[in-house]
């Protein structure tokens, strides 16, 4: 059992994986003269699928592995998190999703040198929408955010007895939300992963950068997952008791 | 063990998931201004792998997750299933199926609009030929559903030992038919798959979307995929019993 | 424990179905109108290594599934196989082979119509090199056949444990053999893979096919890939001496 | 338990298939008329990632599998290896590296006479930047190499009982370490992967082949991974302690 201070450490690191590997495939993808210079949306998908899983490997043991606030949120609702933990959890996760998105400026620092699109520059840090269109955007993060809460609570249920493979099926869940669901809006689905990073590409003095689009970023990326994140609890724990099988 | 009704709501929510994640990864790479738009063929067959995985962990130990009346029809012909579940458990995967449906249209709502393409527009929603021609056209889904069927069979087959690696490899079989036998038809092997969506497809107002293609619809990836159900659960049970070491 | 011809019933199953997924998928790629047409190399190389996977999970438990005379003769000559049940194994895994290259042709029968390219109809079939060149074709087929039975039985070495997953763990190895080794050849790395559905492709009426190029197939895939199988087996059991940890 | 030299010649094997199957992939990809020419960047990072996984399960029970220096440093560093163990090691991975460089010479020949790009066939062998510029290079590859020692040493965390599944996982891990931050350097994150192969590269009779690029080649692929192996190591370290639950 690891201390309070070690589990906000765990997310902590958690995240800032999560954002280097994640934040990272993007950036191979779209910026100038990087060796995966636009590749297929496979290598998108994939690039987050394992960062989610390399990131519950290595911290999950320890705090669960949530790195996502909208899945903090999500557990405390339901009663499978305890809310006093809830503000460090997502402070955590906060600053470990802008420490990873300082490593992926950091490794392909000369490559955003060397990239025009501004927009595809923003893109490597946060999500935008490809169709701008609040509630709408915010209909698809929320939808696929309940998916990766029941997804999670789902392949977690003891009944699966996943065990170690329990954090690869998580990681294939997003790999699958990425392929699925990501069309629109680049599935922040998680606020901290959106938020952290926008705010280092605020901060951070990448070349021909344009502004970090905060009227989508505060709106869609962060209220879309929580909303989702509750939804998707409830509605596992609806179908858990209609099932009339809860152990 | 789940009631009955609880055993038709895990039907419903599973058959929900695999449209979801299924019927959104065409979604993704059909649709205008989709990021994952004009992908490669391996997200098309990876979404819909890890589409049914992440189904049948959801809701595997309560119903088993048939997810499919090709699969239902087929054990209850060999007696592995209950013929009096068989009505209940084939109407819960309509309704999910056409619930999924509606959430990948609420999902890429605004892609539907500027899509011009009408029969890509219903192909995010049922599977259609490649070359039109009833009888072979048929064909390829008997024998696409008999490897479904006699794959599933095969990895749960108890020597495999296979627990809670079972419903991932059942992912990866989906994924490999999509990859070898999809060509010719877009792999329905599902009739609940195909069906739902289409009505859903019929009835959501979609712009400038084209007529369901009932003519198709109707023969194909619903007697196809019943009679390769059917088969290639026979085909696996004359193999076991060949093999002379049946437990 | 299963009969003798049951293991052989087992074989014919397991390349069946490695050849009807395997050939399907280049089908799919290779063919004109087909939904995977002109897909990238990931595609091949994940469905071959899909096919192995899922032979190996139906009918492994069985015989062991080989699907591969190379694997059999290269066991064999290592004393890992009993020389007797050689020929009958050799004997089902051709049949298999022909029989599921008549199920690709089944399921891809129009498709072969419409296409015009004689070579890429053979290439469904069989392999061929990129640059021919028999001696050196021959070194790529013995080189990459070696490594597949190396990693064959080092994956399937009792301090692995590798249990449910081996199976899957011999398809990703043959995933890879694709593309890391399969540029040259199209990697036959298997005898009855080759000449099995190449047979199939002199005898079934698919119009507008070319000769059968015998003159490259009764040689490199054949003779290549079971020198490479003998080698193999005999550098990892040099190497199990040097490590001198033999259980 | 195996003999110092047993030991060793695991590592020079585990290094050989690495190479075998890491340089094929790019080979596959690069050269003229090879089947994958011109793949997407899946078909590497999926390559090298397979190669690894491979590598550790026929090697991993008998030396560890480090098949990589900077993790053999790393871990002497914070005691996890015997540092009179390391200058034996590191010669095998140097050897192993080398001769698999000349496999992959041995199964490609004819493709490298064909291509005419000198570049890319020295990118077959060994890393370059895709825009030179040492420091920053050598950041790039500092950061993916503690990446890549902090996910080792975070799977094979005792508390995860990943069990035979560890092997496939950091596979799983250098295929995304491809995925999201090869874009700068090719990610060497490996001084035997790259040295080996370069000389393999300057003494094998390759037609039309450039100079080895030393002036890149002696520094960032060796100094750069040695620096981020040690750093990884002692980054995880200090967070196993920050979590206060070493066990």
């Amino acid at each position: 059992m690891a201390s309070q201070m070690g589990m906000y450490a765990a997310e902590f690191l958690g995240t800032l994986i999560l954002v280097l590997l994640g934040d990272g495939v993007v950036a191979n993808v779209v910026l100038k003269k990087s060796k995966g210079e636009g590749s297929d949306w496979i290598v998108i998908a994939t690039g987050w699928g394992f960062a989610v899983a390399i990131s519950v490997y290595v911290t999950g043991w320890v705090s669960g592995a949530h790195i996502n606030p909208a899945v903090t949120i999500g557990l405390a609702t339901i009663g499978d998190f305890s809310w006093s933990l809830v503000p460090g959890y997502i402070a955590a996760q906060m600053l470990g999703a802008f420490a990873g998105a300082v490593l992926v400026y950091l490794t392909y620092r000369d490559h955003f040198a060397v990239t025009d699109d501004a927009d595809g520059k923003l893109g490597v840090f946060a999500t935008g929408p490809a169709i701008r269109n609040i509630p709408w955007n915010m209909i698809t993060e929320i939808i696929g955010t309940a998916m990766l809460v029941i997804g999670i609570l789902g392949i977690s249920n003891s009944h699966n007895e996943a065990g170690a493979l329990g954090a690869l099926l998580v990681g294939f869940l997003v790999w699958s939300l990425g392929l699925s669901l990501g069309g629109p809006t680049g599935y922040a689905i998680n606020p901290a992963r959106d938020l952290g990073p926008r705010i280092a590409h605020a901060v951070l003095p990448i070349p021909g950068k344009r502004d970090s689009d905060w009227g989508y970023g505060l709106i869609v990326p962060i209220i879309g997952p929580i909303i989702g994140g509750v939804l998707g609890a409830f509605i596992y724990q609806f179908f858990l008791q209609m099932w009339g099988c809860i152990v």
